[in-house]
């Protein structure tokens, strides 16, 4: 199947049930970064994705007894990234025989190395074999696997083999930390971050109602950081959280902290007694000397977990295969160590990652492996950053992020995140990302990712020149 | 990796995490079931998995100020069975050489037809190609693969292709499931059940404290499912619950709820405006002509969901792929779709089954895979049922279960299901599970796994034989 067809397919599944309220039609299509469009409706920003009650046939209906969890109902938004695939799709509903370009969600694009999908095609030939056939494996992940993922990414950083938890991708295990940690803890996010800790967070009921005028949820901390701020939250006006979710490199921004600055992150962790969720899914990204992982901070392990993904590392976002550490020296107030509490989920909530997954993640780790996955597809996608941001540069945008990321994050000044999205879009059949989409702080920025092949990201580039020249 | 090996190698790793503190040497080895054994220390029954915070080095260790999560702290026990697993694994470090049978955790142990394993092969190797990599599936699964379990198991039973959710598994689901109903609402559960209904419940706040002296949680409604009742609750007895989770075929029991019983249920439901989840990973194991779908009792959609799994169907238990139902139809008292709620949370928590095991449960749901997976495999798991029943049959004990269940549930009346586990274990070196795992209903019975290879079926028949003769 060709690759914008499949894009196509997808999207239509995503949304399936995913109604949106606002009109497309709202866009005007004057396009220039310089001209304001006409201004959309109040609400336009926010996706209202949740349909209402009364949409509902309720007069007709058989209705349950059983009352809405009202925490599902403070959503005011689908999850950002299926409503992207949505309006990718509607598009290509309206322009046929475009060739639409995705350089959204962030999905990867190559074709995965020989010798990885080599060993997870023999996992699959041996299950239909007496001698290889093997069923539940361990919740927590295959020994091997976990003693790979330590000696490659944690080597001298004193975490164990069983501080590791294997998992089928760290934006699952992100909720699966949220289910440990219950309802009753509070949580500070960068402002803009990965949408998926804010709305987990809303989903486990440790966040109030969505405040309209500003585009945040009650009782959660949002750390603003702009670049002003070089993406660093100032600390000293931050009040404590019980949880500090924290993605570097950050996605969106790309910006990667240093280790002067995670020093003082865990520290200001440890003076409040916090447990940092550090979010290193992008980590093999970065081209400047930055740590890769919180560990390497002494006292790190008594106030962080990592959590990462062989996602963007080897193209496995449709293979499923994460991690998670959680030191066994974190410890919640009374003593007891987060890591048997993280534990007791992993084990009633999951079942572990796919066997066939880990044979992958297993060669992904083999030196040929790590060559040709980490190092070769990773430089590509790096190549294709660095074309993003000469072009944007180019045409005069401030644009940040890309040196340690495949994120670019671009800035609109003054205008709607969902408006650059939709011009873009409709006068470039690219798709990009709203920047609003990612928190309030995302305002007047759009992400734009550097997976897709060469091709594709140059003829994406051209058009982004002709568009805004 | 020969099998037992391989068993002894899953069991560590389960376990490592996961302390026990009744000391197996409770267990007296006089073995008889006509004679009691000595009495365990009152708690023996309840696995006390769960350590105390004076466990934790409290004096010297840094602790962060955040709360553990009081629901973590009702939990009375680990998982049943990776305490299971680490019994195993003990009993195989006391005897290094003896040949241990595992009849226990219900792991599937036959190997997946060629033409399955074939097709995911073939999806990894495409995955190497420029024209068959696919990165992000669609959360909810591929469309062919949707429109393949309808047609297959929903045909006719008014049920659409974007009402069924593919997933990593059904236990997956229900913990999915258990974040969208949230901590207020109240659930009843069959008394013996599949342990992850209670648990996720305790997790997610549904539930008080545990009461010792009744081995139940409060606020959890337990539904007593005895021989008497031949496995079927009094309904009229049943208070109003907003959830009642419901396995047919029962695990442990093995029992199958007839359609009488199972229109009792949807009315039962509908009069109280309840809602049923209905587990059905055994429904093709079913021998009578009971209904295999919750969704054939009219009037079903509008008061149930069900998730089913490939686990058991397929030897997919290391694969990972199942489904929930949720139909359009099922409305909370608002008029809300829980469908739509469902949705939000696969979107959030969740990124879709992996697409190698997705292209395997399509090849499952070929006219090949059906016949070769689903009717001979399953077929052969019926024989080893049938050789279990048989054997305790012959030995004078009453047996339950098997004939519509992989699982054959055998009655010590007046012993302890621990005792029992452990007396079978160290004198015929084969592993059960132990019925109170299951609920407090469970004490007394012992569940014996038809899942393993015929000659160890066979060769632990002939011990129990001279264990009971």
């Amino acid at each position: 199947m060709p690759l914008l067809q499949q894009y196509h397919f997808n999207a239509s599944l995503s949304s399936s049930s995913s109604p949106f309220v606002a009109p497309l039609s709202a866009f005007n299509s004057s396009a220039s970064r310089n001209k304001n469009v006409s201004l959309p409706p109040p609400n336009f920003g926010i996706c209202r994705c949740v349909a209402t009650p009364q949409e509902a046939k309720t007069q007709t209906a058989y209705k349950t007894n059983v009352s809405r969890n009202a925490n599902m109902g403070k959503l005011q938004a689908g999850y950002l990234f299926p409503e992207v695939a949505r309006r990718r799709n509607a598009h290509k509903e309206k322009y046929p025989d475009a060739q639409v370009i995705s350089l959204g969600i962030g999905d990867t694009t190559e074709p995965i190395p020989d010798v990885i999908t080599s060993s997870m095609s023999k996992k699959c030939q041996a299950l239909s074999t007496l001698e290889g056939y093997s069923g539940y494996g361990a919740e927590q992940g295959e020994k091997p696997l976990r003693a790979a993922i330590r000696s490659t990414f944690y080597a001298d950083l004193g975490i164990d083999d069983d501080d590791i938890f294997v998992s089928d991708g760290a934006k699952c295990d992100i909720s699966r930390l949220q289910v440990v940690f219950g309802s009753n803890v509070t949580m500070a996010v960068q402002d803009p971050s990965y949408p998926a800790y804010v709305d987990s967070s809303v989903i486990m009921g440790q966040t109030g109602q969505f405040q309209k005028d500003v585009e945040k949820y009650a009782n959660i901390e949002y750390m603003d950081c702009t670049p002003e701020n070089g993406f660093f939250p100032d600390l000293s006006k931050s009040p404590r959280t019980d949880i500090i979710f924290f993605c570097s490199p950050n996605n969106p921004t790309g910006a990667a902290a240093t280790r002067e600055q995670l020093t003082r992150l865990v520290q200001f962790a440890k003076d409040n007694g916090s447990i940092i969720v550090y979010d290193s899914a992008y980590a093999l990204y970065m081209s400047d000397d930055n740590p890769r992982s919180i560990f390497e901070i002494p006292g790190a392990r008594e106030v962080a977990i990592e959590t990462s993904s062989f996602s963007k590392y080897a193209g496995f976002t449709g293979v499923r295969l994460g991690w998670t550490v959680v030191p066994k020296e974190l410890l919640f107030s009374d003593g007891f160590p987060v890591a048997r509490d993280f534990n007791r989920v992993v084990c009633t909530c999951f079942n572990g990652a796919s066997t066939v997954a880990q044979a992958g993640g297993l060669a992904c780790l083999s030196p040929e492996g790590l060559k040709q996955a980490m190092h070769e597809v990773i430089g590509f996608y790096k190549g294709n950053t660095e074309i993003i941001v000469d072009t944007f540069n180019s045409l005069g945008f401030k644009v940040y992020g890309g040196r340690n990321a495949p994120y670019v994050w671009v800035h609109f000044p003054g205008r709607s995140s969902w408006d650059v999205f939709a011009e873009i879009l409709e006068k470039t059949h690219v798709v990009t990302t709203p920047g609003s989409g990612f928190g309030p702080g995302g305002e007047g920025f759009v992400r734009v990712s550097a997976f897709g092949h060469r091709g594709n990201v140059l003829e994406a580039c051209k058009r982004f020149r002709q568009l805004y020249k």
